[in-house]
């Protein structure tokens, strides 16, 4: 079955964590916003007034009669069958539990550079962001590092969807924040050598070096702009 | 079994989320934070570094051998044995996803009062907090508003956990957006007629009677500052 992912064109934002499975299993899907008249479907979906159950906002997948939001959700739901999560009910309640607090830290990420309205323009918003990615930096930054570094093994083997989205998680803020993380990195040693060994996967560094996987930019989740990393 | 809920004494927070299900079923549960040195029990087991598992932030729930958090999670699992979710997987992602843009819609209403540090005092952002609430009341609480009451019924029996985390939402609303509240009302028939049926369920009425239910304050989530309320 081929599956059909929803998300926006032309960033990773959170499409991104549930393309990385999908590419990691080597899943057939589509990424239909990035094909012709393909965002358009996207919209549609999302405005169609007679389901009820229609997603909020992308990403969403379609698998058979499914369509599922969320991409913490998506992801729960597609782990056992991409091989990416453990089966039992309560191996899978943790990984999702990770996921979702892996999904409250992105929100803060983005807040960094959109800390007073999403509708609004980075530099509507300059001098607040300055604050907010300080705030980042010093206090959340470290703290989520620190608690999803004790959440691995010594010898961290990558195995589940989590383990992509902290691979995901640290090329991010290398691209958003690189003095900031080369100042920590020394903390996360089981985090970087996870991240080494998921960039090694077959799979997913055919993936990274391939056009399915769009650069970071301006307009994703992960932003670089200087003023918001730590000064010099 | 007698569940665990650990949250933060002295407000409703996330944690009310749980609780509301957890009265509405009847189901027996101890509120460990607020007896007697538990909130040491509770900072104990979030500092665990033996615990790979263990929680980044309240609430969890401890079910027999389990240890769950995330406040979304947390119902995911307690759904069906709650009776407040189906038991078909695909019935209950579509719940699932409807909690986690709740959950999302919750953060946005946390930073409306605190846009740039949760470890800093309202008054420390102020001059923020208007701003960002200002954007809140005219764009995105307008919209989740609109999306929720969609994805209603005509005739909204409540049955589902994310119906009374709805009733909760608006709830919190009336108290810390009055005045922005009551001028949307009228666009929102089947959330307001679901919020008075939950409101009047036998157990949740007696338990919103008790001193169980912590009353809003503004060390909470939802807060009334009337300077982020909509003017006059």
């Amino acid at each position: 079955m081929t599956y059909e992912l929803y998300y926006w064109p032309g960033i990773q934002g959170r499409g991104e964590f549930v393309r990385l499975a999908l590419e990691d299993a080597g899943a057939p899907y589509v990424d239909v916003a990035r094909r012709p008249k393909g965002d358009a479907r996207m919209l549609k979906l999302m405005q169609n007034a007679r389901d009820r159950d229609r997603p909020f906002a992308p990403p969403f997948l379609r698998s058979g009669a499914l369509l599922i939001a969320q991409t913490a959700n998506i992801l729960h739901y597609l782990g056992p069958r991409l091989r990416l999560a453990p089966k039992s009910e309560s191996a899978r309640l943790v990984l999702h539990q990770h996921q979702l607090t892996i999904a409250d830290w992105l929100t803060e990420v983005h807040d960094t550079h959109h800390p007073i309205g999403s509708g609004l323009y980075y530099e509507e918003q300059k001098r607040e962001a300055r604050r907010r990615a300080a705030d980042y930096r010093e206090n959340r930054l470290p703290k989520f590092l620190a608690y999803f570094e004790s959440t691995l093994e010594r010898d961290p083997r990558p195995s589940t969807y989590v383990h992509l989205s902290l691979f995901q998680m640290v090329e991010g803020h290398r691209y958003a924040f690189p003095r900031t993380f080369r100042r920590l990195e020394r903390r996360i040693p089981k985090l970087l050598r996870l991240h080494e060994r998921v960039a090694r996967r077959p799979r997913l560094a055919a993936y990274l070096a391939s056009e399915r996987r769009i650069a970071f930019n301006r307009q994703g989740i992960f932003r670089h702009y200087a003023e918001l990393d730590s000064p010099g």
